[in-house]
């Protein structure tokens, strides 16, 4: 609390800011007054176990009280067993009060798997720490005072251009600075788009099927309602489009999602004569068009039609989904709604985060971490691929051409739960289709295997565990 | 792109990942291929003036042709003028195209004021830089590789804790790290709980008039009806709420913003009053409420009555806007809906942002700033005082008591314009009640002056200069 003006210089002194209401003047006396309002804190929990309390000098200056009344309310409460540590390192509380029970409820409930093979996520243990901490040093050093005010919506001009040049040197994309918009990440931008199609009159959306749940989630309460495009060996079945009056479609036309087949060049072709023919938009989730293995290169949708496409990508493959690091590629005819769908979710992102992503790209340290896991990556997907190979069964495996995980296909959703089950008596973390809470119920079933999490050096003892439930699956 | 399995070593040599498309094989050969797509590529703009080649060596490698090729190639383009030194610092794009141009558009277009009296920011000078890298540092060492992965919507546990502690000590809340979400600052936490009340069957909610517009947008967006609640000289007319039926109750009660008035004690108990008879929620907005330079501290709604006030708080005015962090206080009520309506909004903040802050805390940086801060604004606040008070003119100022602002009120709209303008040609930024697009029009007018943005440096001068303009308003 503040001070007279008197107090002034004596604000800075006092280690922490504090907050105790002395309610109102009683014949009880100050001293009683503090030791009272103490309790009061502590007992209700407001002050936890632990909590440290302000030096008796700085709480004697911000209560206008002489130091020798603060030091005897102190020393009463100590005695009476709520407070410790009057010398040295400070006067804490000590009684222990609901905090820690309460604490394992907010606390992450998630299974530590023996091998982990969940999908959709990259090597957690590969994050370039070293690189991340050098480039935001040098966002701090070189960033100009301005940039610590509030950004634009669209993001940090020095980002958008490097980003631009990324996008275009190494995934074919015809982008420049201005039709970036940087977000938080995939799933900000497809709210904001989902919201920007509905602000100019969209009312119903295609997305495929498999896809994740949460992507429906986020469509419908944008208010858009959802039809489901089929996927088969060729990817989203772009013809089923005629068939529905939709104004965009969602999908992943360079890795589907989790299936892992590519959109094929015919329908390629017909969704962008789709787009052209009907004005609907292509929302292009581009999540991990970075890892390709194979010698073709996949050129985006968005650079044959710029101004048919929507492009999502994101940093959450590349680097890790804890950074919350993505940027969408705008049309210009929907850019200016979804800028501002941007500043009413959050005005902007982190500039800080932003310049510190510029300045990895500018190092070249991006391209380098993503060749690095890439190499990985492949070596994995070998190993898991010849070991698959090596039982000797007739196994239905899609998409390990590229990605961080492939699909075992399997015929029959109770034989997708009876391996799920055995995976996880075994202590392996799996996908399935039709079990998995991120896909809506599908007719066949499927193991979603992601072979990235796991960490290096356990991969091959993790590949012979999942083997061994494989190889028992009943085909 | 990627190479055959047999180059697979040779892929992380090659510095940066780039896509060329050379299209189907044509009589032509493989070297003029190259140089048509790359001539292609940088006549459409897809490769931006200074945009890197990859070296010949990497190059030749990644399309499987000899390097003399590739080398020809170049050199052709080089004779061409599309491209730049082919020894040394790598060969890059010379041809400017539109990029430059349209990176202006994409610039900014933020007029830079000589003397910068705009409101609603801190000292964009002051970031504590060392002190977040020392941070940030400590979060990337100390981190686990699993919080890397998606961590979870409604934060990371240990940032929670530590701001369970803060706010219990500093700010006098009643709150445990399960009530915490963190959030990307109070602009996505107002839509967050402006949803979840949409999603629980609120349709109405009410607003102090003045206040941000920006709020109403985000109300409104989340579909939700809004109305307006008269402000005085003892804040919100609680009063007002018996005439409309609102589910909720948005409102800035330690510190209204943007007129400074403070909630006076009667209208807090019968605000609180009327939530608890009517079970409508209360939604805190404690933008500023570390900064008050009088003595009596103000306990913020929320540690009252826990259970009928979301409390929103942020960084944004003790760090820096640029960082977009903050945190709600949610009733258990409405705890689960808001977390869900966070995990479809972008999943969860920055865990690496989030540890970073929590490091800031425990460190006691995060008090020794606001501290720091609280003594440097209150003596700005002061000479600001002191100088209108020497002009010895009947001003009617309010809200000097605390915050990063005051208001200089008028009694005519038009008297505002004139004072804006006359500010305007002096270079000197200003906002204004009636003016100022954040606020809705009002019948009387005001000058909200900030003093927080200008440079510590040039305050005084600053400051004789805003005086100038004050000197000669029509009162």
């Amino acid at each position: 609390m503040a001070t007279a003006n008197s107090r002034r210089q004596e604000w800075s002194i006092s280690g922490h800011d504090f907050f105790l209401d002395l309610g109102a003047p009683r014949p009880a006396g100050i001293r009683r007054r503090i030791e009272d309002s103490l309790r009061e804190a502590i007992r209700s929990g407001r002050l936890g176990h632990g909590a440290l309390l302000p030096p008796t000098r700085a709480l004697a200056r911000d209560l206008g009280v002489s130091r020798g009344t603060v030091t005897h309310a102190y020393a009463q409460l100590a005695a009476e067993g709520w407070i410790t540590g009057l010398q040295g390192s400070g006067t804490r509380i000590a009684v222990r009060h609901e905090l820690l029970p309460l604490s394992r409820q907010a606390g992450e409930r998630r299974r530590r798997w023996r091998f982990d093979f969940r999908h959709g996520r990259p090597d957690p243990s590969s994050f370039p720490r070293r690189e991340w901490l050098r480039a935001s040093r040098h966002a701090l050093a070189s960033t100009s005072d301005a940039a610590f005010d509030y950004g634009s919506p669209e993001g940090h001009l020095e980002l958008r251009l490097e980003l631009a040049a990324y996008l275009a040197r190494a995934r074919g994309l015809r982008v420049e600075a201005p039709q970036l918009i940087v977000t938080t990440g995939f799933t900000q931008g497809l709210g904001l788009v989902a919201r920007a199609l509905g602000a100019s009159g969209v009312r119903r959306v295609a997305i495929e099927e498999p896809s994740m749940a949460l992507y429906r989630m986020i469509l419908r309460a944008a208010g858009l309602e959802v039809v489901l495009l089929g996927v088969d060996e060729r990817g989203a079945r772009i013809e089923e489009l005629d068939r529905v009056d939709v104004g965009a479609v969602v999908l992943t036309p360079n890795r589907q999602h989790p299936t892992g087949v590519l959109l094929a060049p015919e329908r390629r072709a017909a969704l962008l004569e789709w787009a052209r023919s009907s004005g609907g938009l292509v929302i292009e989730d581009d999540y991990d068009g970075e890892f390709r293995y194979d010698r073709r290169p996949i050129g985006p949708l968005q650079g044959l039609d710029p101004s048919s496409v929507v492009y999502g990508g994101t940093t959450s493959k590349t680097l890790a989904p804890a950074l919350r690091l993505g940027w969408l590629v705008v049309p210009e005819a929907i850019h200016s709604r979804v800028r501002r769908e941007k500043a009413l979710a959050d005005w902007h992102t982190s500039t800080i985060d932003q310049v510190a992503l510029a300045q990895l790209l500018r190092s070249g340290d991006y391209d380098r971490h993503i060749r690095k896991m890439r190499l990985r990556y492949r070596r994995r997907r070998d190993v898991l691929v010849k070991t698959l190979q090596g039982l000797d069964r007739d196994l239905d495996i899609l998409g390990e051409a590229a990605g961080l995980n492939l699909l075992i296909r399997l015929t029959d959703p109770a034989v997708e739960r009876a391996a799920l089950a055995s995976a996880n008596a075994a202590g392996i973390g799996l996908g399935g289709l039709a079990q998995d809470a991120f896909y809506e119920r599908t007719a066949r079933g499927g193991l979603i295997v992601g072979y990235a999490a796991a960490s290096e050096h356990t991969f091959a003892e993790a590949t012979t565990a999942l083997a061994q439930v494989i190889a028992n699956v009943r085909l």
